[in-house]
């Protein structure tokens, strides 16, 4: 389909490999280590027992994730926010997308007063992070729920449907998916988009980073996108025992 | 084309009215007062004679965008973020929104080692000051350019395209154009499209306010912001007397 | 009266053009913009449910001001505090002086539990934009107590005495009224006066800037403060229909 | 002259004991523990080998003020603002007038590419800090200059004019001198005044607390202040040995 | 015992004069002047009627402890930390030190439910400034319950036992007690440490400045400390009048 | 030798199994996964070419270090600190610990204008993070040492000695090594010990959490913390294969 050849050798509407580990530490309602390729990422989801102000007393729950990077998940060391004392506009901003994306996959009135917090803490960053981090989010957050519904805390699992992302984009001239570093740092068109199993769209973020894209590309990039997203709610359900 | 009746009387695919008030303010390069309906927005283009550090050298110049909101632009008074000590994380999102946009409009490498500031006030909002801001920059700054050009410092404005951007949304299952305050805050997807004056796409950023959202809608909306943007631009060139 | 000509061609004592234009945002309860020549500022006057914890239970109301510049409401675009993480010395003292002024202008007794908001934002700056914001501020506030007044909420507008503000220097040799951009970076001694219709003294703030003054300048800038203010505050009613 | 019994028993015309303790710490260029009856204040006075970056290469010095007050010197703990991680309004208000008085004071072209850092920290507060603050910094300064003539780095002390400050007020309808507490905290108008050794006036700071104040009272306000001041320069002068 | 000169003259075993001036301001609770000779220490404690949130309704007190030390207490000027917005690591370090060590001093449980503020605001530093911080809030912390005491609020002095601190090190090979600033910025080994009254430890914190030490060394600068701590107790005791 | 049972089942004077995971991460010049037993840290080495300002010139390197805790590392979860923005005194207290048992470890001189930056993670805490930090650090700063000798950018790796730490403390009155969480939350004394190679000591930090502790415990804290840290020293070099 395609005669440009990608830095990895995937096929152009080849995802990565996809791992999902449960359980990855010992303390959180949820862990879950991601890895998209050698993009690797720790999402814990933490019950707590509170809402937000605006929230209280109206009996439902809420969900919220924030995202880090360690300084050194990345080719050259970052400076650490926590040392800066502010979390850059990039990192507020895709801790926004991560939040709004959960919050469409569970049914917040339905866990009573109590918080979901996501935190996905990049721990190698090789492109796609927030993609990643979006995807194993949700399966921190199902084991979650699953503990808090052994524990007959709650009656069923609050879900509504299952959400995951992925990155396309069009790496010189030619459109692909789940970019790695080397196609995201040089690539044309990026675009993040975020669905859930039935095939329908939570967010669709894409950006000219050279060229503005033609409606055409953009409709490929949608096709790639969708197949891979596909794939990973599999990957996601198989991860969870779900499917087999 | 619709039996929904949008809370202005406007037709799904009518703009608000799109006006450029330029020479708003007299100290700026440019200074533009731009208003979609009743949100209004102050772009003003500062041109700096300097780069930030990592350009130094390069004999090139740097585009950077600011966005705020007066305390009482909106219904209920928020707080003021100088005085909270931070931006808040859509401001940054937003303000980044606005500096890639309009990076996309100009070249550049072609107006020497300085810095085009580009500040975006709103003084009033209804739905969309994002959108407007954007489109509002984008006269500011050719604005500014023109002055340069006007006292020798440059050749030629640096511009490589229009830029404009417009919200659509899906309010009561109907897809509509440009969302005012009532329509954005009882709608089911929004999303904020920014396109060049051949039609091609530099931002799409889409959101399933309540229910996901299918591809057949997604193709409604980008035809109806295909159609808004290419009006906001002839209004923008309008406003510059560049056409008539 | 002088040989000294004044940039603006202005005798002495006289006052630029002052004009105050109500409702000129539609959200807030109380919304004009202060023009005091080329200085433009909006003031907008806030009504909230509730006030600060050391006035909870006390059946009081209270009133606070914020100030701020937009970026390039000067002559060469200053940092917006907002991205800064925090307000300047000099924002905090003129918002503290409007907070001071207006309190002397209203019964904080006869509003019940509510706090008013003033917010003060420049958006364009030729000198005086504090006294110009202490001007604007006692029309908005007495807008929204008018509202409040109309809607039943209160029996009466709680105020005691109008306020007005205005600025006087030496500028070469000669005391004047009402500085702009051009004697105020030139000029040898700057005051700041704020008084009550009865011609009595709120606030008196007078700064050498090059040589100290004698009392018998102290004076004589105080006469003319003293006329200009009455002038404004005769402004001030006719703008509100109090007067004609 | 008045029938009101000031809560110290003094005349309304008499300032409280004023003391200069030059040398008071042993690292400072100059240091001075100034007193104004229990209001006591450590003035620094620190050179610095260089200027802000705006004054670089101009041959000219710089002097720069700040001010704290130490959590109890005051009646109720007060929190650390290094704790909190900012300073108050009041803080930078009064640090910004005690550098704009002793900038007054000093020729700052005359002692070359240094500044002089005056550090005004209250250990015990009874009224009256910052003109105690510009008082006892006045004198700190001079003994900095006069090591630096020592050393032979300077050819004079570059003194313009010596600088004092003090408080004056309306106490139960009585004008009076250097204010306590106990008056400070009931008063119906306060008063801050700078003057040099001549007598004319680098600073006047009046506010009415409650009722609008007369230009009669003022007058009688500046009176008191005049002959405070003479009063307080003296004995600068005598505490540095310039008179006996 | 050993050949080396200390700066001082003193030999390797004597305390620097400590003297513990109560009373040294007036609104304080306690407040203390501690000098460990040219160091010079203002502790005092304020008393509040309230508690940490942690706490609130457990019938206990809290005790916590603030450092902080004037821009010139030292030998050339520090920055004002109030000023930079944020407490530095040892400034945070040391006010925790203070904290635990009084915490050790007094039963929190015996004075019901409120706070003991101790703030130690160095005015001149020449080493040491811990140790003295902690010796001298042991005497203000107590004067502050006598008070209470003697207003009937409690029933007894809540004290547990007398704690005091003092630095150790080996300078020019040689261990030695209470190190001057001479000897701190020249020596190999710093090590502070907090006993009670029985000579058992609250806080042993030593630092390899240059070579690590050795078992030995560790245990002759024990020696040293012990004996330090037992006299600055006695010197505590006396000052409060309890022994003579 | 006790009749005390540790939770662990250890006895008093066991290490928690320890491992390092050498190039746990792939873009660190150094990377370590370090575990003592239940407590995970990733320590990172990163090199930079240049050094602080106050080194600038001086043709020798630095060496800093950082620490932080992923939110859910905890048993519950933490509050971000670049969330809240600022890192707690906590953590200012532990990165000050790494830094300075580091630049024990090698020659600062002896590898050029370069900074070696040693970020420590804590992905999952069960006690003794800060000593596992150190512990790691010591590999992945090795680490990052071979790779600029194998680069061929310094001629040795200029490594002075190896350092490593461990905690002791008394738990239910029994003197043992390496507390884990149930232990460290119930502790009477805590010592957090950091030694070189040779037995000598780098830090020693000890702290009576319930009652002062007597000397002849001191002394038995430390023989445990002498055997303990021996063993770990064995294992670091038997990680780097420099031993067998």
């Amino acid at each position: 389909m395609s005669t440009i050849q990608r830095p990895s050798g995937r096929s152009p509407n080849s995802l990565r490999e996809v791992r999902f580990t449960r359980h990855f530490t010992q303390h959180a309602e949820g862990s879950v280590l991601v890895e998209f390729g050698a993009t690797k990422v720790i999402c814990t989801a933490s019950i707590e027992d509170k809402v937000p102000g605006f929230l209280k007393g109206k009996g439902q729950g809420w969900l919220t994730a924030e995202y880090g990077m360690l300084p050194r998940s990345t080719h050259t060391r970052m400076d650490r926010e926590a040392a800066k004392g502010k979390q850059s506009g990039r990192t507020q901003e895709i801790q926004r997308l991560i939040g709004r994306s959960l919050r469409a996959a569970f049914d917040l009135e339905a866990f009573g007063e109590r918080t979901l917090h996501l935190d996905c803490d990049v721990i190698q960053a090789d492109g796609g992070t927030r993609t990643a981090a979006i995807s194993g989010a949700m399966v921190a957050a199902y084991d979650a729920f699953s503990k808090m519904l052994a524990a007959g805390t709650i009656d069923a699992i609050p879900v509504k449907q299952f959400v995951a992302a992925v990155s396309v984009g069009v790496y010189r001239g030619q459109p692909v998916l789940d970019l790695d570093y080397l196609e995201d740092s040089d690539c044309d068109t990026d675009m993040n988009v975020v669905m859930e199993d039935q095939g329908h769209f939570i967010e669709v973020q894409g950006t000219a980073e050279g060229h503005a894209f033609e409606r055409a590309t953009l409709n490929q990039l949608l096709d790639l996108a969708e197949s891979g997203i596909a794939e990973i709610i599999q990957n996601q359900k198989r991860a969870l025992g779900l499917i087999s």
